[in-house]
């Protein structure tokens, strides 16, 4: 089982690396940004898991693995970036993937650390977007997984399963799976249905109103 | 007063979220988006303090309020956000509250875990800011605290005043106090007056100096 | 010896600071706002290195002499700024000072934590890119050490060969001044023959592709 969850994190990994590399290459980096952008969205998350709830150094830091996966899906996306951009059915099948995974494997990391399960989802949900979001500020755009067909939202639906599990004291792999699937299942009907949140009114566009700042 | 003091953190918190929020909406994030910027604004400059100071779990991880109160300002600003922006007043008085009371809450923890006087008023002052930073990182916008009336003044005023009166040895309740009451009437008068900080004189605008890269 | 490691830490924090502000006042911000920029710029590398590594509270927050640096690089470039801006040449040399000086000691310092040697060169990496990076990221632009000419690159050779040496069992201190001048003189050759890295090719320009979201 270990070596599963392992093996499924390796590849939620890179392919978070790779979504980084390739819109770093959009972007015009060098390679050397490029490769630096597809750590950020491979570790940001996780990392950032780790340092909130006090587990350090982060893990990321102790497995030489994770940074080798990332320079191999920077190096990818580098070398075969207009052969990927056709790609789009499975690297979205494996971004999803690669969301359930870590949605439900940050869960389960916060619980262990004695989280309360409601803020363990959210760290659940800050692991799986995590990386996207550090991404984007890192191009200057507004994060997409902010605005993308149910992103977060399946990562937080996901994670919050497995909490639901915990504070019930249901068996935890079970709830493991049902988790990944739940967000898994989630981000793919959003993505073929184009299922979107609403957004809200607002009186007029442009700057933000003067009593925000 | 603990309980004033969390009653008074609750308020900051909630009106920090509200002003997260408010700027989702205007830049047309859907329902979750909002919901997530507005956590940022109203946590990041705890959350930042905690984890610069080594008091993991960051504090707002251990208290299910924080995020039900966040929550809660997401959605009342999502479904009614042309009626708040009309509320220009009370929403500007009630920042300025939770910011007053933000960093004299953030030095005061600061000075408990050992940092010296002038640091802890720094990571005051962040508390303080760090919320609206985060908020307008994650909109790609260069933060307006860095640009708005005496905001990161009046933050690091008040938080001043506590670390000096926790060096002089005073009494730590009048200094909270006084330290609140000099950052949010420093910050209501350069609102009323219009007081601004002088910008540099240079010598070109665009691009940074090659020499800076 | 340590007291010219600290007083080159101090010359880098200098620099880095004064980077910061420069980019400030061309961004207009006012003199506070410049002054955070400029503390961001010069300490954001360490701090993220250390709250990485669990080395809290960070080292920045024990030394009042860092925020006095900064104080003081912050108001210099504030006046002086258009004189500044016609140094190109010493600013430079200063910047590539500053950044071989900090991409040795964060490497040092993570492997005196017990950081693995690969992960502890890109921490060191990171302590000598970080500020630059939250700099622009601050400013809302893409981080300009992810596109200059072999800037994170320098960085990381000289933090390489620490790493290898402390792996390799060699003696430290030749092997610090060996990584320092290493990274020096590629980040001052790249400028002077003005040397990049490749970018990659890719299909068509603007939005980054669908399946990425």
């Amino acid at each position: 089982m270990d070596t599963l969850v392992l093996a499924l994190d390796f590849v939620g990994t890179f392919v978070f690396a790779l979504s980084g590399a390739m819109l770093g290459v959009r972007r015009r980096l060098d390679l050397f940004g490029v490769l630096v952008v597809a750590f950020a969205a491979a570790t940001a998350g996780g990392m950032t898991r780790d340092v909130l709830i006090g587990a350090t150094p982060v893990a990321v830091l102790s497995d030489w693995r994770y940074p080798a996966i990332t320079l191999a899906a920077g190096l990818i996306a580098f070398a075969w970036a207009p052969a990927i951009e056709r790609l789009q059915q499975p690297v979205r099948l494996f971004d999803a993937m690669g969301l359930a995974l870590f949605a439900v494997v940050g869960t389960q990391k916060a619980l262990d650390f004695g989280i309360p399960p409601p803020m363990a989802a959210g760290l659940g949900m800050l692991t799986g977007i995590g990386g996207g979001i550090a991404r984007d500020v890192l191009l200057a755009q507004v994060p997409l997984v902010l605005r993308a067909e149910l992103y977060a939202v399946a990562a937080l639906a996901g994670a919050a399963l497995v909490a639901t599990g915990h504070w019930l004291h249901w068996p935890p792999l079970p709830c493991a799976i049902g988790g990944a699937l739940l967000c898994f299942g989630l981000r793919m009907m959003a993505l073929r249905f184009g299922w979107h949140l609403p957004v809200a009114l607002q009186s007029r566009d442009g700057e933000p109103p003067e009593s925000m700042r």
